[in-house]
């Protein structure tokens, strides 16, 4: 018998600290699809966006309006935005690298939009070929115009924990750059573990270095398969916002290396046991990453997608 | 450069519960082993056990004596206990299933068993063809005769969380299984997850209905993904003994169900990054976990060997 249908996971309240409901920010249609190969035809994403919907996911990144010549697998921006099939209760946040960007955006009528900042002067150096500075100075104007015409920004800070040529990443320097962009008028701060090394004791530096983990989300990459349990840690201090990917997206389950997303089936699994709320239907969302796995030939790299539907 | 050049993970002491050391009991070759397909020579599993011994791993369950017509893999018991090379501070444990098996381990000289009991009715009618009651009397003379002849006795109790035929698993009867196990003569009991479908809360309301952790270790399986969040809320409340197999064996990275054990070198990684002491190299350990995934013609499930190795 399916253990879906005896119950599992069982449902346990935990003592301390879980919200009573968490926010799942779905990345797999950006984030994702951004880091697989195959490059999905427009009206596969278009029902891949409806069928997360439809399995209760409410925050869904859509696309990026990052130059085509920097992510090809994302060219189809206004095709695939002036295709959505808004739902009521449903935000499709797209990311925007600049202002060429935000004028696309706004041109394709999207409301929630985000950018993608780094913590490190390294990697801001090597993802944006700015200085630390620089890429505030290229920020302000995209999320003052942003917030002018009315639109929630939210503000990705990269490389929070570990950076390839840096190393450590020292949690003050995070801080600062996280203020900097609450300040410049972000709503939310999404701290990513962009190469996957942090363990469960840095999330928790992390986030108590913050004045409040209000405004905090959290987007854990499963590169070390530490995923999970930095969620966890991350949960258990109060955060209310996680990232995840359906199915595994932008993770292969037989590359020599795997550097996706945390999948949202193991979230959502992890969630339901913990009786923290998500909306969430497991099951639909799982039959939606499996007919997505097949689209793009291969399994999913969700151990949950591949335990039900395998 | 490479992270672990970098100093990656960053050790950091993490607030309340957790031990300062974890003593990693190493499944690999007995419990990974007999879940892979591929039958391996006798001289690579024995290089194999050397070269987890070389790593730093000082527990390393090495064999089974359960009869070969149910686990053909393992068919060359007495062959690999006569070649190991044993070394000074590493216990090589061995799986017992009965009196015949015992008979078996005392004349290969074994100091170390391990009895494999069910928390649940019908895994003890499916798995061991007995009800809960007879368990317990096939293996009270093993474990009697076993301390007898001076030898130290695990437990493992399965399917402590859910069982694919009664659900949900009630924490009260798996205490009762684990008092009657330690009263017998166990020395330790290690809880397993046998389908993996347990989250955190259901961990801390397992070891929390327990008198005392001291006895317990826990034995995580990955099926939905939560092997090393669930290790987490383990070592939070204590737990000082983990057990995990080498380089994810047992599991499959691209099987359509990957019902593997967890990791060895991700529970290192995270342990390392918690600065809590095990002893290993985890660099070695993943040259070792490498070679034995070439050995087997296939990539290792261990995220962290793919990322280091890959």
């Amino acid at each position: 018998m399916p253990v879906r249908e005896l119950g599992l996971p069982v449902r346990v309240s935990s003592p301390g600290g879980l919200p009573e409901r968490v926010t799942i920010w779905e990345v797999g249609p950006r984030d994702g699809l951004q880091n697989e190969q195959a490059v999905i035809p427009v009206e596969v994403k278009l029902e891949f966006l409806d069928r997360l919907a439809g399995a209760g996911l409410t925050t869904i990144e859509a696309t990026s309006f990052v130059h085509p010549k920097w992510v090809p697998q994302l060219a189809d921006a206004e095709e695939l935005l002036a295709g959505l099939r808004f739902r009521d209760g449903v935000r499709y946040p797209v990311l925007v690298p600049n202002e060429r960007g935000l004028d696309r955006a706004l041109a394709a009528g999207v409301r929630h939009i985000a950018i993608f900042a780094s913590a490190t002067e390294t990697f801001a150096n090597r993802n944006l070929n700015r200085t630390l500075d620089e890429q505030f100075a290229m920020f302000d104007p995209v999320v003052t115009r942003a917030r002018a015409e009315g639109l929630d920004v939210r503000g990705y800070v990269s490389m929070c924990f570990g950076d390839p040529w840096e190393g450590a990443v020292d949690p003050a320097q995070v801080v600062a750059v996280g203020t900097r962009l609450l300040d410049m008028g972000c709503s939310q701060l999404s701290l990513g573990d962009t190469i996957g090394v942090a363990t469960a004791g840095q999330v928790e530096s992390l986030l108590g270095a913050f004045p409040s983990v209000e405004p905090l989300a959290v987007h854990f990459h499963d590169t070390y398969g530490q995923a999970l349990s930095n969620t966890l840690a991350a949960l258990r201090l109060g955060v209310s916002t996680v990232d995840s990917s359906a199915g595994g997206l932008g993770g292969c389950p037989y590359a020599e290396s795997a550097t996706g997303n945390l999948a949202t089936e193991d979230l959502v699994w992890l969630l339901d046991g913990l009786g923290v709320r998500t909306g969430v239907d497991l099951d639909a969302l799982a039959d939606t990453s499996a007919w997505l796995a097949g689209k793009l030939g291969r399994p999913s790299p969700s151990r949950v997608v591949r335990a039900l539907r395998g």
